[in-house]
């Protein structure tokens, strides 16, 4: 298998992300290997020598995606003996070009700690108090809330919103103390009902989920899961709150379809 | 100021990514403008106005950084008359032919629901099961234990690390119930030292912190932060824990630097 390397003087994150994007386009797997904080020369050797490790054992030159400010480290690690991919040197001068201004390239400008850093703590802080119902005395504090019933992923993508983008959500479980008969919103979330966004699953992925919980219980039973999915569509449709179904999408699809659909404001780019 | 378009068939994450560090280079304010799931002609066709009615406002053109899969869609927004980034575009017909194999661009293979989802699912559970020293006895499942007195960025390091990377990371707060002075791990985390990383803060960044929780408390004083941290630094070398100072740096600067400094496996890439 043919390796990859994502190699930075900073986090690697850009480099990873450019990476990984570009060869996902392959039907092919490869062997990933990221170093960051490459950012002295003795380090940049030592990136030389797993590079020439890797096209040794592997027989072809490993593919390098690099993001570096330190010119110098760049040279050593581009004349290493992989192919080199360098995205941000192919557009830089176009950018620059076209909006008048030089680059001033800084480490850590783009996954540092910036004016907005604060708000992503505040709301990773608010997902965790006001998780699975815990609190209904902060919702007016809250950007979202995530409503579903239980095992749908209303707590990775709450925590997800915050960290990626400091959006503080609140969720609130339908769970199965709830009369499901007679589904209705607690009277704190229909003060909120503007903030309210429904997460629902397929029937079958519910069961699995629940299964690995607590197998053979009715919790888990096919029969629960469909029913309680039925009963809570039937209340997002009838209190007119938004929802998706999330069977096929990860936690980053699910945050990013919430967004499409609503006009959130996200606190960090 | 001079708007830049995030555009695509899929989460637009690539595209942001990729247009964020191309920007972050000049030190020049943009207007950002996420535009996901552009998957249909007439949601294209609306891209293309808005596109049009942001080159009206700010009297400039847009910059439009786009990943589409579908190709008509892409030549409509490219078409808008903005100015039009395709890194995808740029490098993959190299990549093709240093591997010998074509690209088959599909949506939601970067940022879907692969192999290795369940493991990040998993892995949050974990971290909320196991934040702030919850539990003790499920340390054994633990791929790393953050260690440190409070407020030093555990419970967001931990849940970035799950988010991302799909580790399991638990965490224990030396806290103010401890005896500072004769400060010691408790028997469940000396089972566990190789699995221990401290984090560590400059006092005054701590004041400030614990200041925005509990404004003039001891806790929150200089004086007792500055006696915690060179209490917890002590405990750290006579322990052998390795640890960071985190105060210049984001959640993914320090969790980059865990990975870095531990032989840690992700469980995704």
């Amino acid at each position: 298998m043919r390796t990859a390397f994502y190699v930075s003087d900073g986090t690697a994150l850009t480099a990873e992300a450019f990476g990984h994007a570009l060869l996902s386009m392959f039907p092919v797997e490869f062997q990933h290997t990221t170093l960051p904080f490459i950012d002295s020369e003795a380090k940049a050797d030592k990136v030389c020598r797993q590079i020439n490790q890797a096209f040794e054992k592997d027989g072809e030159p490993p593919l390098i995606f690099h993001t570096f400010v330190n010119e110098t480290l760049k040279q050593k690690v581009v004349n290493c003996g992989g192919i080199s991919y360098d995205f941000l040197d192919q557009f830089v001068g176009s950018v620059a070009q076209q909006i008048g201004v030089q680059a001033e390239p800084k480490t850590h400008r783009t996954h540092g700690v910036h004016k907005n850093y604060n708000f992503r703590v505040d709301a990773i802080n608010y997902a965790l108090d006001n998780d699975d119902g815990k609190k209904l005395n902060q919702l007016d504090q809250a950007d979202i809330i995530l409503v579903g019933v239980s095992r749908t992923g209303k707590t990775p993508t709450s925590l997800y919103l915050a960290l990626q983008y400091g959006i503080k959500a609140a969720n609130y479980p339908i769970t199965d103390d709830d009369d499901f008969e007679h589904l209705d919103l607690p009277k704190e979330l229909k003060l909120q009902r503007h903030k309210l966004f429904g997460l629902t699953l397929d029937p079958q992925r519910l069961h699995e989920i629940r299964s690995q919980r607590r197998q053979g219980s009715q919790y888990a039973s096919m029969q629960q899961c469909q029913f309680e999915l039925r009963e809570v569509e039937k209340l997002y449709r009838k209190e007119a709150v938004p929802f998706i179904n999330s069977t096929h999408f990860s936690v980053e699809e699910i945050a990013a379809k919430i967004l499409a659909k609503t006009n959130l404001q996200r606190r960090r780019y």
